[in-house]
């Protein structure tokens, strides 16, 4: 950590600021400069609050040199986190193709989509059975329901289940399942966080639509600090001020976190762009450049759907995709499932 | 609503379209356009869920013409709302300045604090308990025993106090504050507001780092939906391209939310800014631009706060904020507390 | 387009508007709201000014039905447009690989620069003799001898040259340059694009840090509306609050601006990130979403660039990735060259 | 400037960073910490280029302490510059309303619009000849004919003159005009900001809608290193991902600048927010917030405006506004003209 004095220093804030450095165990080393003088710290300075240094009066402006992340940092665990989901192996050499319907709607919609995905080779499948939605007179979800109708479909197809838990007062609903899902508007919701890094079950982290990968970063170290080190990252568009698509897909956040970290980066092109006609290739995409896993909403009848029906793809669609994207997978060098 | 079909559009697929709209209980009508022809739809179309209709086949784009949020309209509840919170009323011709630190932290300094501010013109008192953070190594708040204090200061001074929620598992601790506030990051915690919702506790309701002002009110809409209709808006700056301040203050928030809802909006220029220099003349712009209260973040000693010390204004400088804005409110035909 | 006229119109000023509406041309169809009336317009709607029915005292909200665009627009042009540089084909089924340094810095440096990047397997030599740098402090160009020495490059080489103009003075001078490059910064300076219409050369038109992809038609727009239809679109990352890339670099650009235009589609992995080290797999993602060229710096020594070292590769490393980049190509069915 | 080292430099790649720098008349100390090794450069580290140290082999991040404007620098030039604009002055106490429409569009309408805003207390007048337009089928200005109306408009009211530059080209055609306005589009048009330091004309300087305050101050810097030290900033709103509003005004920009520059801040409320009923509210926003100036949109009939009709004021809504404006001017201790 590098502090840069104020220019006019008080030598008492100077010396009340050593101290403080000091009593926290770190050493303080400094250099002259012109106008302002420097400081660098060695040692453990993760403890460090680094708002409380900013508020001291001599302090100018405060530099991390390290990460603020230490359990999620490749640095201090080189090897990629490699997560098996009853079966499913999410890192690595592998890619996992998620799929299934936005929501959840009825026994016949979800066992006969999660015929239809693995059918046409997805190995996994999502599906919402709590639905945030920016409207309270929007569908909110079959709730208990559409859980139970989950683990029907995994009864049927074997395929894995994804979904996504909105409150850390239902985390009993979600024993059976097999990844749970953090929403964008949750990433930041640090009390559900804090209850996921108390299971031991793999949690799906999507990045919210305003946080840098930093953030992204810090609310995976909030379920790692808890003790579930099983985090699989979620890039799922953020917001700009384009408009032609629902959110722009960051695909360079894929090998930048993969850079960074040692989880797993999925990738979600359906809700990221909203448009069904952009699966494809931003699938293609996002597996070129080095993604894990992908999350592609398919629907039987996507005209039918409760939700989000305009980026679902129909079942004979998804299987061209599916087409497209198996060869791209092989070509990278990986094994799909 | 108004729907674009596109352009060769299927009679099967079109007929599916009025049946379901018709269905619905709303009339259509339509104009024939060279290229796209136009539906306009008549009648209550708030129960119609504008994905499923993007969904359909023969449809281009729907665009709505009504807005989507109905309890918290202007339109349809022309006076503004006007809450008392203990006495203090927020909205109409008064102007609250709720002071306080970031954290509490002891009783020592949040008496004292609250005792200062209250002594500068503060005329309720905020503190956060429950802290969110973006580190799970930083300082989280005194949790209960931060209500207890804040409850303390309260007795010591007769300020109302306005405090953070973060989850609805701790609702009841919050059964003697005067306020809760929903924080930026809650925002879009649907469960969270769905049980606020069914309270009746004057909620405070901050603006998402990345949220739209309609977002903000559909998340109003979700409280008042439940039944609880003493909502607050707070516009504490929105995240962008600037680094300079911490996030960008959207002062015309307060105008434009004020045309569009019977609500009233606070402002936050401390969060907003994270700059102590700018909270004097953001606090200033804000009366002037026609807001309800101010939210503003004084310390005893903001070198020692455990929390955003860079942004809190030490008792005597917020005493001479106070000096600048009581003359403003005065100014713009307002009255203090 | 549709107009969406307030509640309570003025019968004058309706028939104003009315008149208004028909003079230019265009009919006018009617469906009575319970709220709101709406009015279709069928025409001609092109020579509209969406900005003065906006401004008409009875009029709510104007949606517009038709793309703004119209020379660029592929629903009237269906085929792809494919630019012959020099002999080298952008569009269709080839795929260009544009690489050369950031800056011309001296004969040696470009030279040997073209030759390595010639030798790897690019097709075409880009470098800046005009740069726009933040800084009036920072390296601006060898302006007139760095089209010179590009030239000579050229001649040593065979490669195409392209290079950046920042003011129409500067035309004649790029007589012999084979395309022109219009920066992210200029994407809005319409007298440059105005003037670059009456040219004949192929102009490759980035995107602005801030641009939607509509407002990037509507600049091709202005090149093709003065008869220059050689216009190449090129996607080099957008401003967002991201801040371990550079920029964000939108990936989806590539199949949605194919979807809306019969423009080629160049994407510049260089700047869009500012990390060589993402280079390689964002150029295999802008492949596989089917960009037509890629844009790459490469420097033979980046420590001692005159501008942007961090994002250039050097020969080795940009020759490592072709490796990567050649068969990328092929399994997408395209070719290099 | 402070450099982090990479953890594991290399002796001959550190000795050749020390020579380049000291080289370069710096003098270089270092801190060894545990991960990273730190210089601190003591010395004029203005002519060294960040991009070029950055790229270095052995650089992990380059930080700059000192701030890269100097000749806009408050730092270096205390004292608020004041600008004298034919008789009227910007900066110090004074307040000056800059009003007119977008574009000047006859003899007619641009005297009577200057008569009209001259009367209800505007100082100077503003008015579009060179219109900068998303559209190339959109009015694009009178051009040389809009500066003779302009200079007719002058001669009739005595109101000095405030109009936009699009091309250097045209250079010649504002020899008579008062203030040169370079707009948000053309903020970094490197080559007309470098010509425009050649002249001693007062520039008004928009802020790009990307654009971070830092660059604004880099662009005026361009200006000013040239030898005009007329420059005068604004902010006219930024880009954000908010649609109910044009831009999202940025007031925290007026205080901020003042701190970091000694430059006047004129605020443009009508293209901030694109919005006629929010320019009253943001105007005084602005001025409480310590804004020298503000430019106000104003057309004797907007309904017939030949652009940006929405957002500009009636005569008699104007005088309205002014009848605000001014005693906040004075309640500010500042004077109007």
């Amino acid at each position: 950590m590098i502090i840069i004095l104020k220019e006019n220093a008080n030598k008492n804030d100077y010396d009340s600021l050593i101290g403080m450095l000091t009593d926290r165990g770190v050493k303080v080393s400094g250099i002259n400069g012109v106008n302002h003088n420097i400081l660098g710290l060695v040692g453990d300075t993760s403890k460090l609050d680094i708002d409380l240094i900013n508020a001291q009066p001599v302090v100018e402006r405060v530099q991390r040199v390290q990460e603020p992340y230490k359990a999620c940092n490749r640095q201090f665990h080189p090897e990629d986190t490699v997560i098996d989901v009853s079966g499913r192996i999410i890192g690595g050499n592998h890619v996992q193709i998620i799929a299934g319907p936005c929501s959840v709607e009825s026994e016949e919609q979800i066992i006969s989509t999660a015929e239809a995905v693995k059918k046409a080779g997805a190995t996994m499948l999502r599906g919402g059975a709590f639905k945030p939605r920016t409207s309270p007179y929007s569908f909110q979800g079959l709730h208990e329901e559409g859980i139970r109708l989950l683990l029907a479909a995994r009864k049927a197809t074997g395929l894995p289940i994804v979904t996504e838990i909105m409150s850390a007062e239902h985390l009993d609903l979600f024993a059976d399942i097999d990844v749970i899902q953090v929403g964008a508007r949750n990433m930041q919701n640090f009390e559900l966080l804090k209850q996921l890094g108390r299971s031991d079950k793999p949690i799906l982290l999507k990045r919210g639509l305003a946080n840098t990968m930093e953030e992204l970063l810090m609310s995976a170290e909030y379920i790692m600090a808890g003790g579930n080190s099983n985090v699989i990252l979620c890039e799922r568009g953020i917001r700009t001020f384009e408009t032609y698509t629902r959110n722009t897909l960051d695909i360079s956040a894929v090998p930048l976190l993969k850079q960074r970290t040692h989880l797993p980066v999925v990738v979600d092109p359906s809700h990221a762009t909203g448009i069904a006609s952009l699966v494809e290739p931003m699938s293609l995409a996002a597996i070129a450049a080095g993604a894990d896993a992908l999350e592609i909403e398919v629907h039987c009848n996507p005209s039918k759907a409760l939700s989000d029906g305009a980026q679902q793809l129909k079942p004979e669609k998804f299987e061209e995709v599916m087409k497209k994207i198996k060869p791209m997978i092989e070509f990278c060098g990986k094994e799909l499932g």
